[in-house]
């Protein structure tokens, strides 16, 4: 464990021992991540979606459709946004001490809509590039697209990582029974792109994700 | 897009071509995922927490400590279990066409708590042996470790699924222009099982965890 939590509401309780409250910490998991789950509280109960994201030093940003229901809901409310990779799982003596290696984070704020033009376009890109940096090869979105799409921003304060690795915890008694322990590793990875079916002859994959193939994700 | 939600609240309005609410389809992709994210409404906001879930053909199974305060809180409401698999990254011509592919499902319903024992240890079971089955090789739990895990149920009746898979979708007046446009597959597969160290020389792994390595995940 190391640092305080920015509030209560972030603050584990269970599993304490693999809190992380350290900013750079935290910050290396939303970068690794590949998406995020977002939790808004609606009339009918909670809704949580996934959606792609994207940071700054102060703000997460999420974004979909301006008639994107959930995210519209969002705004103005406080919102959940939870980044997991589970990085294998876990196998005790016992199925009561199974468990997943991974590493989470839990953001929990204001969803703020972002309406300045500027940072509306910076976002959008931070979003975009997060997993993928395509910005730059592609062709930049125009006025009417830009228009159609509503970002939400949460600030980088409520905010606690949880981070979990390695062996199972067995009880004492178990440590020398016939029953196998460990873990068993997940590893994701880019495959070779795919042309699109309506791609022209003659044009090729832009180095940065060709590049991918092959690499953990 | 195929048979009708059990509700307008599980209703896809975006993206509702790519609905599907046909009862096998939407199990496929439970029975497919890894992980959940369960969110439920607090007095401090919606908090979104990923776990391991299971289910039998009526209810999905969550479990967690009996101490852990958001399951607590969850019993007796509604609450939203998403399970998410990103397939791939999906580049347009203009970033504005990037999506991901992926296979999505959302569950909402009233979170019941397990009280009869039979159900509670098969609701175990079953949220032990979701991703890895290790229960027939384990030690069996005891009656402790059983009264330590709160296991919540939701119906398996209120639910929808969003599919994506392949090209992205672009601007007609962009099909003819210079730029990439395709997507990247991920690959998720099972790593060598790797002992614990505490473990005892001469015990082997598990057959059905061995013949994973490898293996998509």
């Amino acid at each position: 464990m190391s640092a305080e939590p920015a509030s209560d509401r972030v603050r584990l309780r269970r599993g304490a021992n693999r809190a992380e409250y350290d900013r750079d910490a935290v910050l290396a998991v939303l970068d690794a991540g590949m998406i995020a789950h977002v939790g808004v509280t609606t009339p009918e109960g909670p809704i949580v979606l996934p959606m792609a994201y994207g940071r700054d030093d102060e703000w997460l940003y999420v974004h979909g459709s301006v008639a994107n229901a959930a995210l519209r809901a969002a705004v103005g409310t406080d919102i959940c946004i939870t980044v997991t990779i589970v990085d294998g799982m876990v196998v005790g003596r016992c199925p009561f001490h199974n468990s997943m290696n991974y590493r989470g984070v839990v953001v929990r704020g204001l969803a703020r809509k972002v309406t300045d033009a500027d940072e509306h376009l910076r976002a959008l890109r931070l979003v975009s590039d997060h997993v993928m940096p395509t910005w730059d090869s592609a062709r930049a979105p125009n006025a009417v697209e830009i228009r159609q799409t509503l970002v939400v921003a949460v600030a980088l304060t409520e905010m606690s990582a949880k981070i979990r690795a390695g062996d199972p915890i067995d009880e004492p008694d178990d440590i020398d029974g016939p029953h196998w322990a460990g873990h068993v590793p997940l590893r994701t990875t880019w495959e070779p792109p795919v042309d699109a079916g309506d791609l022209p002859d003659g044009i090729s994959v832009p180095p940065g994700i060709a590049s991918l193939a092959g690499q953990r994700a």
